[in-house]
């Protein structure tokens, strides 16, 4: 059976080398690191981590779900989960309400990882080092399969009479599905298998594709208007592109690198300033973690 | 540019043979011989066609919507779309309350489609003659994950306030995702390649995974009471999974398989008894078409 993992939304550059370079490591240290340092995103990686535990069972038919269980648990950090429900927050939604989106958005980037190994055997290599194939190219695809439809199950499961909260749902359903489909995800993966990524503004639209589509979901599920649905959205763009430009450093092309990055992270705290001061906060200290 | 195909769901087993056997042929035979036998399926036919025509387009990034309209155009029958319309009514919904998720349950068994020919070159040949590949298996693989983002989008879109149907859609949306996940679809599709599947139970058992759990859509949009829904999900069940082992036959295995087929159209028609004399009349009639 696959390692069972916590995953690791902590975007601490040196745990996530610790976890690319070996994600069949359990990454308790990102954790560890994170609760010292930034208790608020400590606390909402752990409920993540704790609603996608009580979801993602090992169970009959175990050739199907311990695949699943493994590329769910040991996927890269990805900023999108966190911001959702900081984003929830902040427009003064409570975590109830994000955290399945949350959960939704770190399986959707999961089986967009699991997927990529594929097509780093297609075409010229995008990633210098990817990971080494666990199972086989099969098992990879259905496992991707499966998890991108538990994704929107797990969304879609979120529906509470209660709340009244399924038009919301059902708008965030959209978002997602945009976010990964041919004008979102599926367009950045294209593009990065057909370039190297060496110039920044290929590198860029990759990132946007890939990256910035998935920053509405929680300020939808906290009830936000039109303007603070927008500003959050392209916050979390900018965050994104910057966390991917930032782990850019490592391969080159620094100068141009820090440029880039130093514009993007004014432009999301602009996005900020339109929030009433302190409250934007914790979710501005994101953006500080993620360009260290 | 792919050829721009009509989609073919008619169960006719010569007009199927054909559109695999050529799959970048149109199929407007298929239509053709629908229309004049069985004007009820040719019309449910023509306006799933219609709205996927509507949804489907070809528009920048060309290098991604190309592929998608190709292989959601070419894809070869499956019961799922024409039963969920004619379900939906049975009920007494109408057919526009159905539409949207029959296309959807289209394109994700289009998208299904297109991942497992990537599976047909791991493992055994679980096909005796898989279609010849027009993508590279990069393309393939990204534009089955764009297909499947976009049934659901398609499906989410589908919410009218003045239907108030956002929960309908939310229940229909948990029944895809599950028909398409570890339990269902991947399930089906993992176990197949594993197996040549000579054995009937172990064909069986693909084969309900595979094509059983997409037939409680139709039924939940019209807003039928839960016994009717477990009715026409068994009744689908029984179809799909009769239409499989009909084709089977041309596979060797006759005696064994037409026993297994007539027992299933027996099992089919005792769900249809539930309803009054004559109102199933027009969904019992694609159980006598996909056993022909």
């Amino acid at each position: 059976m696959a390692a069972l993992l916590p995953i690791s939304i902590n975007p601490n550059p040196l745990a996530k080398k610790m976890s690319r370079s070996n994600p069949s490591r359990p990454s308790r240290t990102t954790v560890a690191i994170m609760s010292q340092d930034h208790p608020y995103w400590a606390s909402v990686h752990a409920e993540i981590e704790v609603h996608l535990k009580q979801h993602i069972l090992v169970r009959p038919p175990l050739s199907v779900s311990e695949p699943m269980h493994h590329f769910v648990f040991s996927a890269p950090p990805s900023p999108g989960p966190a911001l959702c429900v900081a984003a929830c927050e902040l427009v003064g939604g409570h975590r109830d309400q994000a955290i399945a989106a949350a959960a939704a958005l770190h399986l959707m980037h999961a089986a967009a990882v699991t997927h990529e190994q594929l097509l780093s055997t297609d075409g010229p290599k995008t990633k210098p080092k990817p990971r080494p194939m666990v199972h086989s190219p099969g098992i990879e695809l259905l496992t991707g399969d499966g998890i991108f439809a538990f994704g929107y199950e797990l969304l879609a499961k979120s529906m509470d009479p209660a709340q009244n909260n399924s038009d919301r749902i059902l708008r965030v359903i959209i978002e997602m599905t945009r976010a990964m489909g041919s004008q979102g995800m599926v367009d950045g993966q294209y593009h990065e298998i057909l370039t190297l990524c060496k110039q920044s503004r290929y590198y860029k639209y990759v990132c946007e594709k890939k990256e910035g589509g998935f920053h509405a979901c929680g300020t939808i599920l906290g009830g936000a208007g039109e303007e603070e649905i927008e500003r959050l959205r392209r916050y979390g763009l900018c965050v994104g592109v910057t966390r991917a430009f930032s782990n850019r450093v490592e391969e080159g092309n620094e100068m141009e690198t820090m440029e880039v990055v130093k514009e993007l992270r004014s432009l999301a705290l602009k996005e900020l300033e339109f929030f009433h001061e302190g409250k934007a906060e914790a979710i501005s200290s994101f953006l500080h973690l993620s360009s260290l």
